[in-house]
């Protein structure tokens, strides 16, 4: 079975639950916790780098790190490809190569190149029309090679203040044009807006969502909601790397040293074994005369 | 004054300290928490992207991180160039991209390529000649564009089980040859072996250690010594962010949602901070109509 | 002299010649056939990879290339900006990297992301307007660490077809805005367009051009206006490249063998000349035991 | 039928030709003229890069361009992998690289790293020992996950200047391990090491060759020979290339414009069609409002 194929399986079955990386290793943590997919992204990637999430990172240099992550994980990895990085032309240009990358879906939006993140207060957040739009999606699922090949459009309708009903009848729109799932995405500090969506919601598809600002709505709300098929969770192994790197790097300069700090943080042979130095050491005694 | 000076005047005035990082960000944390310089790990960078640290990476990608690491950073970094990935010439070419990437420094060590973890039980530690490293060494040297820059020769003479005569033999071998530093490795899981060397060291420039195994040598010892002038802590930010990562998503999935986890990590406008946000916002004020 | 004081010495002195280049082989070409800089063109780079020059390379892709360019030949190096890959603080992001990358100058030109080639018939040729772009340019100038670095602005007013009016508008105000010269392009077969537009320049900054369609208007004709301080020769290495390829891919195919085609090109020792073979040669010879 | 299987059939028929290219463009020009398959060759992408070929790209530049070059042509691509960049367990990992990046066959070397050109006077020419070799070859064939990629085992024995008994032996011991072709390389200048190798060999796989230095040996010979499956012209691409941009770039320099080059060289429109526009338009029109 393919990874689209098991991503998709897993959206049917109920909820498939998604976890953010920004490079091979969180992905494969991800992994290891039991989550159902890799979410590569762009928010951590840029995060990574130290620069904004506003299409200052080349999606090569995006590209480069998810197909790593394809590689180094079993998990369908889902792209978060921004706007699809130009016009229709662009996202055709773009969806093969990540497709060809490895991964198993991609997830473009409607804002206008170049983006701005969503959650950040007082973003530009200007859409480009549904029709332009629609254009991108047809032009995404023209190129797919595999039908399985899963193609989310998500709307920041919500995001750009537009409201319940623009937001409605983009959604109804992508899916028309054939999104395998759409993607609602709010910055309001409650569920509210969204389960609002959710509620009115009668389109084709499942949904998508990414919780970050309203963590209390958890999988069992979502699932007894029957229409969300897919949550990432879109920014925590980022979030929870800077907690950690900033309690360990300020004990050390505390102490003067790392006797205090190695008690806290795993061993050594715990990235070993995360890197897979055992395969390496048997590889070499199979073919290292 | 050059970062090159930078780090050679914390030499200079007794001890630097450097933390490792796989990124940017990890970068800026390292230099929010008050260290002298970067250290842009072989280690790390192989963790991150899930391989082992056996010369299985190309240099380009630990370039590339290497560059946008100096460029997100202002801090000297100390780039890892393993065994400078082939022979003298390959360390010309190396050194030199490496310097116009704008590091402050570099280490090559004396292990053959493809080289194996120092620290790993039962890894492959071959060394080469010391005749030829001293050439890799006056090789690093020829290509320097600002003699400030800093070459560290580092020996893996006692990680090879070669004793402390070839590993002060080594070390006194590359100062001579003009190395700025000589870093002297060990994977005892004291510092005794360390600082029995340290004790017999007679040469003409300092020493750098790696103390990951034996934590209970500190800053306050190693100044003590009067011969160290450089301290890397060497995995400390890949094994705090794995710490971390694999805790919050064990949380997750085990309480089916990020209501619990969202308390234990910094919010999503710490990450904004740290991409510098409010300097884009402060320039699309300026230069966008 | 810094290769940007160069290039501005070589403007100042009447009229700076610089070929296209899209690897640094073709550059390296270009500096021992007597021309003052490389054109790092994004038209090139695009044919090189096999696509259209509308913004489907990442500006990785095109500064990876520009960087290797810069270091293998000694010569001022333009890089091709195309629009800038979005907005005003994209050109920050952009203009930053190349700088640092080592070239002496950048082309940023006044048509909407994704852009789409000049000189095609029935392109695409949509323009941001007159005060947009004029951020981008003082965005370009606020990033320079190099006050000599030279920011060339691009009007497209006469590919779009507005007429010598707009152009002649926007010219003035990119000059007005800090640009060091305008190029401004035009896809007449005749340059009647250009000469009537240089006859009513009446700005302080120099005129930049690029022939392709009207090959006629020689250098010996732009020195005589006194107002063009740069001709970019835009793609004549990859169309002479290509031009020689066909001839003898198809004479290696007719002869069902080399030995014809073999006097038809240079000996593989002139390659390993322009590899600089020898020079590595030297450095075994002095640096490998 | 997968392009490995394309390539095996082209063997299995007689004789495949393979054409050099450095970039996705001389690739389609090689596909255009009526190759069966595409040289990626380390030493025309360093010649590209201006640098000698001596193991001084990193192979992250050589898989980034080959996999551009399977993206950008239908025939199978052959990837020049020079020693495999490093042990078997480096060969395995850059195996595996190049087959997910869609190349159909991947040659591996007998040189150790970091290699010298094979072709130069004076070069070095050092071998790895057959076991250690094999090792590789097996390593190499273990990672396939489509049985019909092909593996092809280079011998630089007699370029070594070890005689044709070893060549023998070691080719023998090639095909044993594996490897579905074994390539004999010879820097003579004229075709009789290489006949005599041909006539000497028992073994069960066809060989290859690339007959740079005696280009008399043509087609018909080696099919007459009933022993060759594969002929790789190694460098001709670069050097039409090259011959063709030394003329232009000093008529132009002589002529001081390009009215006269222009008559030389294909139109702009041609480059047009090589870069697929028409394609891109026929897209835009379906897809863009």
């Amino acid at each position: 079975m393919s990874r689209a194929a098991q991503l998709r399986a897993r959206i049917a079955a109920g909820l498939a639950h998604a976890m953010s990386a920004h490079n091979p290793l969180s992905a494969r943590l991800a992994e290891e916790a039991g989550f159902d997919a890799i979410w590569a992204s762009g928010f951590e990637l840029s995060a990574a780098y130290g620069v904004p999430d506003a299409s200052l990172l080349s999606y090569g240099q995006h590209l480069e790190m998810t197909r790593a992550m394809a590689e180094q994980t079993a998990l369908p990895v889902i792209a978060d490809l921004d706007t699809g990085y130009g016009n229709a032309v662009n996202v055709m240009h773009v969806v093969g190569a990540y497709e060809r990358a490895g991964v198993a879906a991609v997830v473009i939006e409607d804002k206008r190149f170049p983006k701005d993140t969503s959650l950040l207060a007082g973003g530009r957040q200007e859409l480009v029309g549904t029709e332009e739009f629609t254009g991108k999606i047809a032009a995404a699922l023209s190129v797919r090679r595999d039908a399985g090949f899963v193609v989310i459009a998500r709307t920041e309708a919500l995001i750009a203040g537009l409201g319940q009903g623009e937001a409605l009848a983009r959604a109804r729109a992508y899916a028309a044009a054939g999104a395998d799932l759409v993607l609602v995405h709010s910055k309001q500090r409650t569920p509210d807006e969204v389960m609002a969506f959710i509620a009115a919601w009668d389109g084709p598809v499942p949904l998508a969502l990414v919780p970050t600002l309203y963590p209390d709505l958890d999988e069992a709300r979502m699932r007894a909601t029957g229409k969300v098929g897919l949550v990432i969770y879109g920014n925590h192994a980022i979030r929870a790397a800077v907690t950690a790197m900033q309690a360990v790097f300020r004990r050390i300069r505390a102490e003067g040293g790392i006797a205090g700090a190695d008690r806290d943080i795993v061993a050594v042979e715990e990235i070993f074994r995360l890197q897979r130095v055992a395969e390496m050491k048997a590889a070499e005694r199979r073919f290292i005369p």
